[in-house]
């Protein structure tokens, strides 16, 4: 058995960018007395969701933002998948950038998202992340003491291909900070959880930030973990809050073993 | 708008194959009468689901079954998704194969399954298909009054590869003869159809046969038609019967403009 103890935080987002940090210094605490071996964070967990926003807090890699953050998975000795942050780089472009930190605090992935989020729903959602971001060109895994791991970003889940990719790279488990709103929350976020646990034979660990109705942006929550099998093993509400869940990676060989889609699957049609 | 009608006929399979072929003008009959404009017969619906009966089961392209399925296209003046029957090739190979044929009874394709469903679940499923059957090697699409579609049987609805590579050629609907078990019924069947219409944008029309508890392989049944939103349309139960749901394939377009997964899909990284 290879257990691994997971705590999802699904924080409220505020707009002072330095509060988000601040809090998460106890709530470390609470999931490392809960055995936490892994911390996942919300996509854009310091920075409300609006695309004037991006430019205004993004920090670069190594900057204030990233050392506290880096300082945290140390303090705490956990492996930390710090949500999203926006990052600017040297000529001035800005992505949605996750992080993953080791325990002693080495940056050990780092994801730009691959496929901006535009959408225009009738009646629904309408936004557009190309407005102020650069798209990152890159499929990430990374390795860990229970396994390899891949990670991506929100919208990018919904491609086929990402999930694919680090699945066939050796993903056994898929990390998404992400979040969906009131009109793809409830129609995707869970079938395409499911799915990709499924087609892909993986854990997917799906980290949303709190839904907060004063916000321009209505996040959905119900940040959930997958089996590999497709089975829901827990699910948020929408509040903000802290979730513990162990999954044991030896599941990912054996489902594979039962259902051989991973070793049957054909490239040559 | 652009709407057409579908008939699943989620039939019995009797161990008589002729029996099979013999009741299915009555139900063409009352699947017209609805306005049926294409007619879905579930996969092996002449052919006991069992390894030892494909090739004693098995006939030629343009063979007795094939006439007959053409004839009964043309009598009725709908297409036919003729579900799968085992088709033996001149070298005496195997084959779970499709038929399609037009209102005039003209064969516009054939999909040989690309992936043999070989499974062993622990306390649940085992079938090998691989030990009477030979793999095809193509993916299946063609053209319809209504638009492009496509076709794929069962276990090849496994893999995210088939049903992207289909839509990628321009299919805006995909049908699915199948037979899901007790096992990965309840556990796949809905997320599968539900994932692959989400993902690619398509109509997806997943047909099984009723489930027959005297036989030795249980089919789930929950023949289903899933919009590209991910909703589902209909889904029967696992008795014998038909369902007739009508689709506007209009709304590919839309949902495609809507949420634009289809055209920001990337293929570069």
């Amino acid at each position: 058995m290879k257990k691994m103890t997971i705590a999802q935080l699904q924080t409220h987002v505020y707009a002072d960018k330095e509060k988000n940090l601040d809090l998460l210094a106890p709530m470390f605490e609470r999931a490392a007395a809960g055995g936490a071996d892994l911390i996942c964070l919300p996509e854009m967990f310091n920075c409300p969701y609006e695309t004037p926003n991006f430019p205004v807090y993004a920090e670069m890699e190594g900057g204030p933002a990233w050392t506290r953050l880096s300082g945290l998975a140390r303090q705490f000795h956990v492996y930390l998948s710090a949500g999203t942050i926006p990052e600017v780089d040297a000529e001035g472009k800005v992505y949605n950038t996750a992080f993953v930190f080791d325990r002693d605090g080495n940056q050990i992935a780092k994801h730009r998202k691959v496929h901006l989020f535009d959408i225009d729903v009738k009646g629904g959602q309408y936004f557009r992340e190309s407005d102020t971001l650069t798209p990152g060109n890159s499929v990430t895994v990374f390795d860990t003491e229970f396994g390899r791991m891949g990670l991506c970003i929100c919208f990018d889940c919904r491609f086929v291909e990402i999930a694919r990719k680090m699945a066939l790279a050796g993903a056994q488990v898929i990390l998404v900070p992400a979040a969906f709103n009131m009109t793809t929350g409830p129609a995707h976020w869970e079938v395409m959880h499911r799915s990709r646990a499924i087609d892909n034979q993986v854990f997917m660990i799906g980290t949303s930030p709190a839904r907060d109705l004063s916000a321009s942006y209505h996040a959905w929550g119900h940040s959930m973990v997958v089996h590999p099998w497709g089975t829901v093993l827990s699910q948020m509400d929408e509040k903000a809050g802290m979730k513990l869940t162990t999954i044991d990676l030896d599941e990912v060989a054996s489902i594979r073993e039962q259902l051989p889609i991973m070793k049957t699957r054909r490239d040559d049609m």
